[in-house]
């Protein structure tokens, strides 16, 4: 061991990297299970792939994917492959039902959680690892498995308690874009770079508003700081053409707003406006014209809103709107994201939306990388530690719930007792009771201390005058504090200092307690 | 998109990595919600470290350490430092400890899971990314730290369903053989590399048998197969002496089967001998002689004795055994292994005895890595899948526990109207059953194919005619299948029948639904 070596390790924390505690941890368990109840009424079944894969079966998906290490860990294997921690569900997915292909249902359903991984420059809130949660269908080509989708993030949304109205679900369909793109002379595997340009300059319409998004697409745009974003510099026309069509949805709604130049909220249109997601599809069939792929687009989406509004799914909780794009390459159809538009203050003290907490969409060629014939797929992820998030800020009870008090710690008052202390500690135990033999080596006063700070309900105690007389002492902590506090008549103060400490035949150890434990179950 | 590319992308796994199904997954989760509940009654509390730590924090202290890549997964950050998967969940915990030290209450006691990964050889049920459960108390010098581990892994085995009888907690102290080792001249820094061969040897002694062991303490090994694996070169004083301890619970239990010289089961042994721990004790002082270290550990071993005696944990459970010695450098006091004691049958259709399914031990040292002051800890690690193995071959009911039917199946059967499809699976899911709308291509035939295959207890089915009525088809497919089967009489077949396929109004969808469920829920 290294434990006389003169300089000493520094204990820390790779950047980007996080603990977690018992709170979170608790918490985060039982979101989880509340969003797999949820899935699990729509069907889907688990599936879990391992932190692992090769490089190549995970491909080159991730919008930063042009930086040198493109975004993820990577090691060789004995064998000279390169492997890597997987940055996303779905690559992983789609190598597991090529690989899987004849022994699965489909279309299959599957849902799965864990860690994803990026190597990229951490920040508030960006970490290179954290964890997702992701429904998947495969093998089903109807935008029924889209609308689907959507409906299930809207009702995993409500069950983990966010509010109806503080959330709705965008959908949009890249083909519409698409559409748009092949009509101003983007379109072939030659202008892919310049269309994905234009996807990530949409995708910052919330942030940059149409301003911004308008220099994205033409000359670049300098940032207050100064910095420089080039452009995908695109002719006036053609920046004009695909605004029109980013804005569709604001002007329709709120003409007034989209003219002032920035982003509209949904909080700014009022009630009615929720209600037009056909209102929405027509107005966008005016702008894509004549495209085919367009209208295809637009013809997958009217079908989703048929679907959603016949659920009881209305446009208050899934909204069609043209400038949801996501950033991922591999999406070929509807897209859609969860944003919750409740009101947060953020690091400067503004209150901001508080957005994105998840989204999706179909990747048909994903499983087809593997494949002869092509997979149809669509599915979603949810950002866990986000939705915790936004789970705090609107004290849902997932939260908020009562977690189980600490331990009852028996203490140590005679060290040559102690296999007594660890047997009534046991009996404890074995009665059900979640209860602790004190382990350490300090005196009365701060084993008493320890029992606070592990907010323990009660103590049990036997000194050599109990032991003498057959007897054990409870003590009620919670009680013993409220009585330090002070106040109250002097009867009340005896009847109370008389139920927070009292002795009992050490066979009645364990009924004793629990009257203490009774006392605060609510 | 690559769907055009010519040369497909194989879809597999790198070695030694697994996918994992929906029962394993089920069961798993059932297994690790039972330990949980098991150590947070014992006052252990959740922690959860990233799987990504600096590779220095994380130390060198795998048995496969002089291999040239280490065991782990390592990869260099941006600014060169470099990262590793973690390998075990003790590291990271004495990282996390050493870098939160104020803020923790002491004694700490903490649990948490998760994967570790080994960048080693795979083999059958050696995999490079695995679960493991671990519990540690850390700040506690006491032997009862130590004891209650052992108690809480008894309870452990119970609880997830080992039968008390099927177990055994070996307790060891590696104080004690490092006292003997300082009398045959084997102490000192300059020792240290032999030591590690010494215990290697030992901790073979179960796969090799004595005569296995004393080899590899002497001149080394040649194996079946004619593999020469070397010896750690003792003199043959020091091998009798030390195998006089290794052996010394067997031979005190039964002379005639130490002599014939194959390791001995704890099935051998009657009843009876389990109650002698404190013989055991006895036979080890004459054995350690005068060496104060191993005199030490044998007093700590007696009062680990005392304590699991005392609260009912007796020899049957929790036994001492010179032959625990485990594989990590890092021990420093109590070592102990959990090990399942039936048989079950190997590879080769041989009876075999399942073996350990955990283990852990004192490491005084390792927190102390990083902070000035000594701390000791102790804590224990499960094999997950290990364990997981074990509870299936007993059938434990974690495993064997029915899993919930399949979702009901709201069939297409006219794909106009899947809108009103999507509105009665929509229906069923607001009243808390599980549904799903077929979302495929197929025609009826494959539809209901795809339900059995989904294991759906029944089928929604409305076709033009039903819709003009107002009806819709409930199918119960058990009991389709039952029919199906034949035999029987007419009346009876018919009254099936009736019960098998029936029509009800629309408005009753989902009470029809309930009532089929009904006949399938025990």
């Amino acid at each position: 061991m290294s434990t006389d070596k003169p300089n000493k390790l520094k204990a820390r924390l790779p950047r980007g990297l996080a603990d977690r505690g018992p709170a979170e941890i608790a918490a985060t368990r039982r979101m989880l299970e509340t969003i797999r109840r949820v899935f699990e009424r729509y069907g889907f079944e688990p599936v879990e792939t391992p932190q692992i894969e090769y490089t190549d079966a995970l491909g080159k998906f991730l919008p930063d994917q042009d930086r040198p290490n493109e975004g993820v860990f990577s090691f060789q294997d004995d064998d000279e492959q390169w492997l890597s921690l997987r940055y996303d569900l779905t690559a992983p997915l789609a190598r597991y039902v090529a690989e899987n292909f004849d022994a699965l249902p489909k279309p299959y359903r599957s849902y799965r959680f864990g860690y994803v991984y990026r190597n990229e420059k951490p920040g508030p809130g960006r970490f290179r690892q954290f964890m997702q949660f992701d429904a998947d269908t495969v093998g089903a080509s109807s935008p029924a498995a889209d609308a689907e989708m959507c409906m299930m993030m809207a009702d995993t949304l409500e069950r983990v308690g966010i509010r109806r109205g503080d959330y709705v679900v965008k959908v949009n369909n890249r083909k519409v874009l698409d559409g748009i793109l092949d009509q101003v002379d983007l379109g072939g595997d030659e202008n892919a770079g310049r269309r994905m340009m234009v996807l990530r300059a949409i995708d910052k319409r919330d942030r940059l508003g149409a301003k911004g998004v308008k220099a994205l697409l033409g000359p670049g745009r300098i940032d207050d700081s100064g910095d420089r974003t080039p452009g995908a510099l695109l002719r006036p026309s053609a920046v004009n053409r695909i605004m029109d069509y980013v804005d569709a949805w604001t002007e329709l709604q709120s003409p007034k707003k989209a003219e002032a130049g920035r982003p509209m909220n949904d909080m700014d249109v009022g009630e009615g406006y929720f209600r037009d997601n056909y209102a929405i599809v027509r107005r966008l069939r005016s702008i894509v014209g004549s495209s085919t792929l367009g209208n295809d687009g637009l013809d997958e989406l009217e079908t989703i809103v048929s679907l959603v509004e016949s659920s009881g799914y209305g446009s208050r909780r899934i909204q069609i709107d043209p400038s949801v794009v996501r950033g991922l390459e591999y999406y070929t159809g509807p897209v859609y994201e969860a944003e919750l538009t409740f009101e947060v203050t953020n690091d400067d003290g503004q209150p901001v939306r508080f957005g994105s907490v998840g989204g999706g969409g179909r990747y048909d060629g994903l499983v087809g990388r593997f494949r002869d014939e092509p997979v149809p797929a669509t599915g979603f992820s949810i950002g866990v530690s986000r939705l915790l998030a936004a789970l705090k800020a609107v004290d849902s009870p997932i939260v908020t719930s009562a977690e189980k008090p600490g331990p009852v710690v028996v203490l140590v008052m005679d060290r040559d007792r102690i296999a007594d202390y660890q047997a009534m500690t046991a009996r404890l135990r074995e009665a059900g009771v979640r209860a602790e033999l004190y382990l350490g080596a300090a005196g009365l006063k701060a084993q008493m201390k320890y029992a606070d700070r592990r907010q323990s309900p009660c103590a049990v105690i036997q000194g050599s005058n109990e032991k003498a007389e057959g007897k054990v002492q409870i003590k009620d902590l919670r009680l013993g504090a409220e009585i330090a506090q002070g106040g109250r008549d002097r009867a009340d103060y005896l009847h109370k200092q008389a139920e927070a400490q009292f002795s009992v035949d050490e066979g009645e150890l364990v009924e004793a307690v629990r009257r203490v434990l009774a006392r605060y179950s609510a």
